[in-house]
């Protein structure tokens, strides 16, 4: 079997639902948004080296691949449905693929979307998605709504995934205790393995005034959330989610650090009017997701933060995910 | 201006049309189908030293990254709507980033399409494109609907661009003679320049059986369509649309091979039912393209090629469009 048979019978699937009309094999696919829905599009594009550590395994990297693009869909609280695959790759061995492939399948799978499309090319390693979803007509969940007066709330408990990021690159001589252990594989797995907010974005949309994911850290993503909506934030460190595993690992002030400013949770940040906090409770518990209430939205313009009502100064490190080999993460644009 | 400011202000558009409720800045795009058409998505990307030549001018490597794209919403007959683009560049400067924008912002505006999102990143350089086209419903053109019997057509002249190429990377001698610069600027010109047959794929698209674009060589993507449609062709060399330049630069025998096997050219192949000759003259004076009758399609199960009604065996050499640095193109999924 050469590289091209391996290819296709490792990306055609087998059938598509109704409402992809033509799907990979042609010049382009054809599906079919429903009436009264709108169409949302996104791509996130992982680079070695930048994305992931060096020598990621496949299953991991097309995990983050197709997981990062979900949040964005996540984050507008729409319905993720199909996408296209862009692959750069220096070599292809049929391990690599089929470890590459199984991963994105299943992941594909769990969320009920389906690779429509795409191409393959040789050279440094770089994985592209381009991920399309529908939102019922002109009900998206935006960045810019928020209002002041709106109580801020954040998912999960960010800065895990950059604890994890952080034991992995540097293997962390802790990391090697055994008490450790569970600590150890808790982060490295949230960092590995982060988890498309969907369900939860979803039962937001009707009543978030403003929401986004965090993939560049907490504070500057809340700061880009403040911009959009043309109003100001008070965080309450205190009331940040307490991560044991951070703790352990790293300390308390170095676990508050990685909280604020550690990226790669994609965890949902989100802003709702005072009168919304019961729904909040209730979808919370439904989607089986923390949503933990950390500060206020006001009309200062900026992002300030306090402990026990007194304010403090953070220098905010922005999160370059990791700056190997002088890459660094730019925008979005 | 840092390098985040500079990308925000080269690709934020100043206004979208009424289609786009939301552009590039949030964590994804949101845009509308109109009702009885369906959404038609494909992606491609070029990598250097792959699809273009290292150190090609930004400007170039932007109107290839989108012509490619729009090439495949042509051979589907659809319209083209919006764009997303991911830019992965080892580095910024402000002359190559204006360059670069300025060509994609042109062909886009020719071209009516929209940037609504999408992300850069520090790494090796590659340009990944997803288009989104819209196309009534259920009558799109497709690579399966030959039928024995039905006339093959191709636009254009086949085999100018890869001889652009060839005289690009080679530097061929005879390029620098003085009454060859005509023919030398204008094959370079076609592949720097490949036009996306947009307006024909339009014209085609109610009496087409079926379409593709060339991308890989007319001969071998005539394979393609066959095994799509389940049919075989018989093509006639000396029909073949003549170019001139090609065989002043390389030869009638040279010419023919670039004809056959050549690519990048994004001509459109397409098939008809022979009652539909007339309609080709008519869209193909139209749309000011030529549309050349080069064979049949049969119910062979292969590609044969006569001259004269003889029998003529041809050594197909597929198109890597160029194999520099050991990288070559692999497949579409």
């Amino acid at each position: 079997m050469n590289e091209f048979e391996l290819i296709a019978r490792y990306f055609t699937a087998s059938r598509y639902s109704d409402d992809v009309k033509l799907g990979v094999g042609d010049d382009a696919a054809v599906v079919c948004v429903p009436t009264g829905f709108q169409l949302v599009a996104a791509v996130d594009t992982i680079v070695e080296g930048v994305h992931f550590p060096v020598g990621s395994a496949a299953e991991d990297i097309a995990y983050r691949a197709l997981a990062v693009n979900l949040s964005d869909i996540a984050a507008m609280g729409a319905i993720p449905k199909w996408f296209t695959l862009s692959l750069c790759v220096p070599t292809v061995t049929e391990t690599w693929l089929g470890g590459f492939a199984q991963s994105l399948n299943e992941l594909a799978a769990r969320f009920d979307v389906q690779l429509i499309g795409g191409d393959t090319v040789k050279g440094p390693l770089n994985i592209s998605i381009q991920i399309l979803g529908i939102v019922e007509q002109d009900r998206w969940l935006r960045r810019s709504g928020a209002k002041p007066g709106d109580l801020i709330f954040v998912s999960g408990v960010p800065g895990e995934a950059a604890g994890g990021l952080n034991t992995l690159l540097h293997n962390d001589s802790r990391a090697t205790l055994d008490g450790d252990n569970k600590h150890v594989s808790h982060l490295v797995q949230r960092f590995l393995k982060p988890e498309p907010r969907i369900a939860l974005g979803r039962a937001l949309r009707p009543f978030a005034s403003a929401a986004m994911d965090i993939s560049d850290g907490l504070l500057g993503d809340l700061g880009k959330l403040c911009r959009a909506s043309g109003c100001g934030a008070s965080l309450q460190l205190e009331k940040l989610p307490h991560s044991p595993s951070l703790v352990a690992m790293y300390g308390p002030q170095r676990a508050e650090q990685l909280s604020l400013s550690g990226g790669d949770d994609y965890e949902l940040l989100f802003t709702i009017a005072p009168h919304h906090l019961a729904e909040v409770e209730r979808v919370s518990s439904q989607c089986g997701v923390s949503c933990t209430h950390i500060g206020s939205i006001d009309n200062s313009g900026g992002v300030a933060c306090s402990r026990g009502n007194q304010p403090v100064t953070i220098n905010q490190v922005g999160y370059d995910h990791f700056a190997l080999n002088d890459m660094s993460v730019m925008i979005d644009i």
